[in-house]
């Protein structure tokens, strides 16, 4: 079954759609939120039975848009286009999909951006410190508004595939199945290293002015770039980046020590810059720490076993070889952990040479195994 | 052979020396220096048949000073105290040892802190750019005024073992051996990319001041912590991080976005720290586009073998299992070359879980190896 049709069908024009909490909430850093809103898209059609539900969670720098175009003139489709759609492994023939910018993002949804109603100002850096535990808690909010009580999937990649696996911790009852992707139970020293050094950057930026830079009309872009230049490193494997740019020398001179010279530096450049123009400051830090900070196993003393103790719903769990950033041995420890605590668990390495990208691109094997799998999602919750 | 004895003694009290050279030298750029210096410190006596001499080549953030003391009441010896001196693996009692501060550096070598004498300001960000093959040349230099004609070895780790190999290749006839730790024979996109990270961090900081921030008594701290802080996390395995350092939070609760909280992030910042105060940024740009640039095999077409076809020197190539940053494939590359080109060489690749740093750890196997095999140098340059 090859999914990569270049062809394939979009779901063509979405619009996003706001819901408005108005009671307060409280969140895992005790901190209460007023007042909130999630900003959401959805694709396909919810079925009679209200079964067919797959909540799509995304990553560090994700939002609500992963399908679709926003009018007829946009250069980009949503960030998912190559996987989600009629024909395409979430397929909106068969689902009805939910994608939402989580609380604390600056898409739409309430975060460091929006105003806090107790001082008419922007929350800004005051923004509390949010959780992967509190954005479940708020997704499950916005299933009871769409009147969605179980979701057929929670899908996500990287810190959404986290998500996904604390939706079956905390809502057993509320998902048949997590599809958890290039993802780990817990970040290691060493990814906790790189997401300081990326808020280092950001914080040391004059720019930043200790996070209140909205009201210089101003943002800390150079961080902001440094920050996603340390994210990409990490994203793309070696291999892959020597494929992509060897070491190929914008200007064959030497030059003196302050020039771009190398391709891979200019692309670099180049994300980055975009990145610091379309992404908030005190969202990257907030994001990044939520996902410092997941570790689900923490409440059991550390066992992710007991973790899963209470777990229903069935796992899909993927991995990337090349990727270095969350290893498949960190998927592995997903798995090993479901199968002892005797969880229905269904896992594949798949070979990519893009590193933890791997998950955001199309490739054969991953999208025969993700559409097979929801496939048989639907099947199943079709004769249920 | 047990190397690792606490009680092994120091070279004691060391004394740095300046030489001079007064014609101007044409470095790889085209630029022309007018004159410079170099500062080094020796350990050990050179024998009457003047054959039983080491270099020792710097990496990255190294200096002239790698053993011994430089006053009674010297809180830390030179670099790579646990490896140079009398009964250690690089044996003082057999060998005399020279240990420069390369061209460009910031300890007391002609570099960007110095002065231009065109102008009798500070070279700053206007001084040329340096690569490997200058270093080589002007440490041959050196050796001329020190009367060596021939090296018994050039040794060296990272960047160092690139000078070493750089040595084999330009001067076949001015060493015996040429020992390779922990190096590659070009840099990876991957690598490229960190070292341009580190760049950009040093050049964002507004106290970089376009690099000429000595006019203002200032230095861009800042950015030379965030470099350094990239560079720890690459140096470093993910296990070995994982060991150090865990998840061990510093506060146990969750706090706002901007606190210090893991272990790993507060030793980060004071590596770092510490290092934007004796650290020059310019130098730091300087020897980060020396490690991008160096390619020996770029002048044959990209033949590693055709670049090694003069080579004289018998090698010692060594690698650690944990070290991603230059991998032990990327010491495969070197040895596959020097045996494709009919060369003498050892390799050994040492299991090790400190990543890159640990080619200036002590370590049983990687010590016993090298000194094992320096040992052999000796009785061969004794016999010769």
């Amino acid at each position: 079954m090859a999914r990569l049709t270049d062809g394939a069908a979009s779901v063509g024009l979405v619009e996003p759609r706001l819901a408005h909490y108005g009671q307060p909430i409280t969140l895992q850093c005790k901190a209460t939120l007023p007042c909130f809103d999630l900003v959401y898209e959805t694709y396909g059609e919810l079925n009679a039975a209200r079964s067919n539900a797959v909540l799509i969670c995304h990553a560090l720098s994700g939002d609500h848009h992963a399908a679709g175009y926003h009018s007829v003139d946009d250069a980009k489709p949503g960030w998912w286009e190559n996987c989600i759609g009629p024909g395409k492994p979430i397929d909106t023939a068969k689902f009805f999909v939910v994608a939402l910018n989580n609380l604390g993002g600056c898409n739409g949804s309430t975060g460091p951006l929006s105003l806090n109603p107790a001082t008419g100002e922007p929350w800004g850096e005051s923004f509390p410190a949010v959780t992967v535990k509190d954005w479940v808690m708020t997704q499950a909010m916005l299933a009871d508004t769409l009147g969605i009580d179980r979701f057929a999937a929670v899908i996500g990649g990287s810190l959404g595939g986290m998500q996904a696996l604390q939706w079956a911790i905390d809502y057993p009852r509320r998902l048949a199945h997590a599809v958890v992707i290039a993802a780990a139970p817990k970040l290691s020293a060493q990814n906790i290293a790189f997401n300081e050094i990326a808020r280092q950057a950001i914080q040391a930026d004059p720019d930043f002015l200790g996070g209140r830079y909205f009201e210089a009309a101003t943002k800390p872009r150079k961080g902001l770039m440094l920050a996603r230049m340390v994210g990409h490193v990490t994203y793309l494997s070696d291999d892959g980046m020597g494929v992509k740019f060897g070491r190929e020398l914008k200007s064959g001179d030497l030059r003196s020590a302050q020039d771009v010279q190398f391709q891979v530096e200019s692309y670099l450049h180049y994300q980055g810059t975009a990145f610091s123009e379309r992404f908030d400051a005190n969202t990257y830090l907030l994001m990044t720490r939520a996902l410092d900070y997941f570790d689900p196993a923490l409440e059991c003393g550390g066992d992710l076993v007991k973790a899963f103790s209470n777990v229903a719903a069935r796992f899909l769990v993927l991995s990337f070889t090349s990727d270095w950033r969350f290893a498949p041995e960190r998927s592995d420890e997903i798995v090993d952990a479901l199968i002892a605590a005797r969880k229905d668990v269904v896992s594949a390495t798949i070979e990519a040479r893009n590193g933890h990208d791997s998950f955001l691109l199309p490739n054969e094997r991953y999208f025969d195994v993700l559409g097979g799998y929801l496939d048989s999602v639907a099947q199943r919750e079709a004769s249920a």
